[in-house]
């Protein structure tokens, strides 16, 4: 994963990315720099080179004079994830999310809940890539992602290790209302179009919060937050 | 307020700004083109202008052939939002949330809680611009803000109205076990700094989401919205 930017290059020093190499503009070598303070005290190799080797390197031509080169996050086995011994475990998947702002913030509400690993679907949807990485604010450090081929198949394998499946979806059971204190899978749906109908049918139910605006949609990640909160208030 | 961009413009038409106009570019006025389609059948009014004029009008270089010129959005006076006659008022007060994201984010979640208001300050904060119209979603007609000049004084006037002010923060008594069935205002922190110690000192309490994970903070946003969704739900 290449991270290109002076910001960017900052805070993917913080965000728990292993970083293999700095690369920054040699014209900026005399300067005293933050990125080499921190780059340096957490022992990530720093190469001064000329402009345009950056400019080679650079896929989005805004480098800045940054470059850095972190390890591609490393997803986990779909098998592996569902081995959690957890007495009652809460996995979150994923319908489509789009924006990588969602995703980050979605994994910083999942790791802040204790949720024992997110689901997401290989296409049609936002990948792990240095945005969401940031957005995440180092919580992609310590949670289990696992990226699939078919949604359903992976619902399928949840339902057999006793998994409840859920939809958070408008126009299902209120979810104050609903027993939460049991093995659980939340489906969060994309940002447009929410969850869809095959996955739907493929649940065990809808679940949704009551309302009481004109708008009625909230924005994805904080529907996703509102839900597993409730799940972990209603387990106490 | 101007708008610019393709998909700024087309996003504008949907959000319930109320739009004076939008300029085209002439050589776009063959194009069977879905913003002019949409603008028309919301009777905005239409100019097909050379590109120069618009060029001269942009203020961002990325016009993309789309300009609109829309009507500043209406703040709110704090008197008037406070005059709700609601038995539990429940208001929003911002302290200093810079991403215009995550304060659509806010607005939207806001007004599928029914939240009677969101109070900001005028200073080192984001004001209503495109891009929060945008990401509210519509939201933003329906929701009364008031800018204040001092965010502790308006904290005051709360308190005089017998609200009680709680600041959502880490270290604070556990959301869960608080009553919050009375008129409530819930002071939501900035995304790098939290709530500044001078307006905690300022309210009538901290309330805290308890939190399982090793980041131990949430996305200002979704914060905001466990919050007021708990709210709601002790209210039944």
């Amino acid at each position: 994963m290449q991270i290109e930017g002076r910001n960017q290059v900052r805070q993917a020093i913080d965000s728990g990315l292993t970083i293999n190499k700095i690369m920054i503009d040699s014209n900026y070598s005399h300067r005293k720099d933050e990125i080499v303070f921190f780059a340096r005290k957490k022992r990530i190799r720093i190469d001064f080179v000329p402009k345009q080797a950056l400019d080679r390197k650079s896929t989005t031509s805004h480098h800045q004079g940054y470059i850095a080169d972190a390890v591609d996050f490393k997803y986990t086995d779909l098998e592996e994830l569902l081995n959690d011994k957890s007495e009652k475990p809460l996995y979150v998947l994923l319908d489509g999310i789009e924006d990588p702002h969602n995703f980050g913030a979605i994994i910083r509400s999942c790791e802040c809940a204790g949720v024992n690993g997110i689901i997401i679907p290989k296409n049609r949807a936002c990948l792990v890539n240095d945005t969401v990485v940031r957005t995440s604010t180092g919580a992609i450090s310590n949670m289990k992602i696992a990226l699939v081929t078919n949604l359903k198949e992976a619902i399928n394998e949840l339902k057999n290790k006793n998994i409840w499946v859920y939809a958070a979806e408008t126009g299902g059971e209120n979810i104050y209302q609903k027993n939460l204190n049991q093995p659980i899978a939340i489906i969060i749906g994309s940002e447009g179009k929410g969850v869809k109908k095959s996955i739907i049918d493929n649940c065990d139910g809808v679940i949704s919060l009551p309302l009481k605006g004109k708008v009625n949609s909230l924005n994805a990640s904080v529907a996703c937050g509102i839900v597993i909160f409730e799940i972990l208030r209603q387990r106490g």
